[in-house]
């Protein structure tokens, strides 16, 4: 499986009275199908994994699978606390029809994750998941990191295909490139170091702004891959503001408001992330107000 | 209920094979109700409460409720990424009896937990919690710290009662006592800072470090109420390096390891977790090597 | 030489034009030879250390040094990045006749700062020095912090007497009189932490808010000694919020507008740091609001 | 002035008694002056500009100058905590003839370096300054950061022309392109960065590694500029771990004994910096055994 592209972390739909919705999540599927993503992440961070149930999880699982077309790469996002709690979901992932997993750092006990506990944990878990591990360092939300020196002897487990690093930290990803396998694929998970980890080597990307801008986003790769590094730098530097703004600093609600904005169904997160205030809707528009044009200009170039 | 006193944060003990030992949990509780603790936590932190699934968490709660003796307060950690999962938990808790909850701050989603966020959050948990709730700040776990400000906001909430502060940031915890009411109840949780804590007008503490040394900690308690600021000292100073090395530093691990040294049982960690090496369990022994005696003198001239 | 009581880290007076005022200096030195502050830091953080040059150095030294009565303690913060400009001004402060030096961590180069580069420099400086040398943590400035087993082993160096602690970190600060000899000197060097600091066994403080309340800091020690623990802690609560909110969050360009308002000259502070803007002042008038009636009434009950 | 290439931070050597040697200094700068660096900064981090005097600093700004060749830009390093230092080391440097000064943040009193504060000493210094400024951003020293708002604010000042980013932080780096005039020029400060800055339209770079590995990193640039993105990533690849475990993890004393390995003189750093231990060393030696003869070759390639 090469994740050589841009993929979308899937917002997790509700409705107003708090309920998953669905319905919703199936029609953005249906949409994203038409687009160059190739593929979702199902319940990652974007997708407000830790607000659900475990039986929401499946729900949400599963309608994903239905909805996606056949040539979308599938990936789950199983990590919890637990080892053996991660490892449950990654069978269950596997069993509904999942590609493979992204399991982020355990990170509650912040002084009990040392690089050992890391390596027993992620070992424990490939050992067991039936489809491949994918890494998932997201130090501004877990507070810790992974060394490239871990991810080194974590990548050779036969089971641990790659990572995605969402802190835009583009030396640690180098760094992983230059000790890890050639087919060990390092993914960027922050939009706004996505050419900088291209020109050092990453496979591809899993990108929030991808739920509301997936043309704009593949284009960057796109360009990079054809050799057009003006164009990819061109198109990088224009997404930073909604980057930073909208995704960064507004998390979920955020991306859910723009994708409201872009046709998709966005629609409220779940307490206690908070809706955005007038304000907050009035950056998002700003950032994007040059931004949906070129993305229907980029959408119409490709039909 | 007054908290004017040392609780211990139970650890939740784990058979070999990894399943919920609760014979062993109600035989620690029996030998806790025999010590001057005032009461229990039940699945807070030290209690592993991310490791556990829902059920195991209802299990634990009736385990304790069930061998608690009469004249214990019972505290039931509640505190989920959710609010909605965190309500639950707290009706749950007051159906089984307990007297009040313990909800830590959600955290994950850092830059989208705002004060305005956080007001939200615990105010709508007090609306419908049927029993007291008490905040708790623990910034080395979650990476996010309550402000004072915030706290006297919510201190005017009827059925929000006080704190618990675990980072041992006694200027925080002085600055909640001068800006909330006087029935409102700030607890130390750290064993570290409780000397400190008190002398500023803590009503008492929630230790990990009374899970093995449960005498002691209520001696610093009882000497400081009594006036003798001498004894709280020497006392307060004596426990120093357990309560770094054992319980900051190494974790439920650690806790539950000396448990094990201190006639309870502490038994294994749940993964990710490791289980103390040689080296660490050296240490562990090192500062226990002088307590231990001088908690069986406490606890002969108690009988 | 025994630190038993509060000494204040004093301002360096500007002229509107930014030269060093002495004039201004040496008044203020004057009014405080009339409080019950036991000595002055000169040239510490709050005196805008890192804004002066060599050659204001000596005169704001000599200019306290002429002007302070007999019975103050006179320490100079001699403290620079290179281990042999820190030995030249501690033998300067000497000459001109300091009683100590307080020499804060060097911290610009952080990885370089190890356990064992901060034990070297220490041991440099306290073998050179020809006066006491007190250790200075102040992470919340430097962005390092001396551990307790670090201060452990420098106070075994005959000339080392003693450790300032500016970030109320009372855990560590309890840590270092627990791991050191009972000679060496723990002070709290944040008002908010003292009276924490106190019942820990630190033996005296320098505080920024004793530039413009130090009757009330003081107060706040000579309760405690006296046993009187009801009265310290009701006057160290009053005193949170103008420790949080001038010294903390405004600096020295805070404590000197409080000191203009307290009767002392204050004056600007030297660029970078900026005046205080108009709403800053006002924080700063409620802040003082009750506090300077109350200082007066305890400098009334003084003669 | 166009930064466009790579410069090397030069370091300051020092005679085993400690003093400045000069003569040291001459010979390396004789040496690079036949690499393709494009220029040296005199006196920045590397050149431990904090453990130098005044007059030292004069010293090795003099020895640069008239040691340099004369196609090689000039930057001096004048930062200092206070503006009006900053701006006299502005003034002398620029009466020596360096083209350009690089003034990073002041840092000490973090709580006041605001973006108003920072903005106003830039404006300050650029003001008065005769040459052009560089902003300088290093805030795993400083311990703070400006935002790319800050930057795009100051890069409207007509004497303001780029920023030299030490940390590494690519997306930053892009979003202070995205936001600043085309001819506002962002410089790279980290060699682990240095490729992903360039794919986004860094100038060039500033690189401590570049003193003793100038033509592998020069090498990096040109192979971007001739659009060889393939042999750029390789290059950059190799020498992370050297930038990593010399540059950043051991700082000045490792780059000078780097140097020493390269055939420049490295020596001793100045205390409280510490030279490398035996194991250090080692790790040293490693990091640079395939790198030596690599830039062997590309020192061949060149003549």
């Amino acid at each position: 499986m090469k994740l050589q592209g841009i993929l979308a972390p899937l917002t997790t739909p509700f409705a107003v009275e708090g309920s998953v919705a669905l319905d919703k999540l199936r029609d953005n599927v249906a949409r994203y199908n038409r687009t160059p993503l190739i593929g979702y992440v199902a319940i990652g961070s974007t997708g407000e994994s830790v607000l659900l149930t475990s039986g929401e999880a499946d729900q949400v699982w599963n309608a994903i699978r239905e909805s996606a077309a056949a040539d979308k790469i599938l990936i789950a996002g199983t990590g919890m606390e637990s080892t053996g709690e991660t490892i449950a979901r990654c069978r269950r992932a596997a069993a509904i029809g999942y590609h493979a997993v992204l399991v982020k750092t355990p990170h509650y006990f912040k002084s009990g994750m040392t690089a050992e506990a890391l390596e027993k944990h992620y070992r424990s878990v490939a050992d067991a998941s039936p489809i491949p591990v994918f890494l998932y360092n997201i130090p501004q939300n877990t507070g810790i990191s992974m060394s490239a020196d871990l991810v080194a002897r974590l990548a050779t487990h036969p089971n641990i295909s790659g990572i995605k690093e969402s802190s835009g930290n583009v030396p640690l990803l180098a760094e992983i490139i230059q000790s890890t396998p050639a087919d060990f694929q390092a993914l960027a998970g922050s939009a706004s170091a996505v050419l900088g980890a291209l020109s050092i080597g990453a496979a591809g990307a899993i990108l929030g702004l991808a739920c509301f801008l997936p043309e704009l986003c593949s284009d960057i790769y796109t360009a990079w891959r054809a050799g057009d590094s003006a164009s990819a730098k061109e198109i990088q530097l224009s997404v930073l503001p909604a980057s930073r703004k909208i995704v960064a600093e507004l998390g979920p609600a955020g991306v859910k408001y723009a994708m409201d904005r872009a046709g998709y169904y966005g629609g409220p997160p779940r307490p206690p992330l908070l809706p955005l205030t007038d304000a907050q809707k009035q950056t998002v528009d700003a950032a994007l107000s040059t931004l949906l044009p070129a993305a229907a200009a980029a959408r119409d170039s490709l039909h």
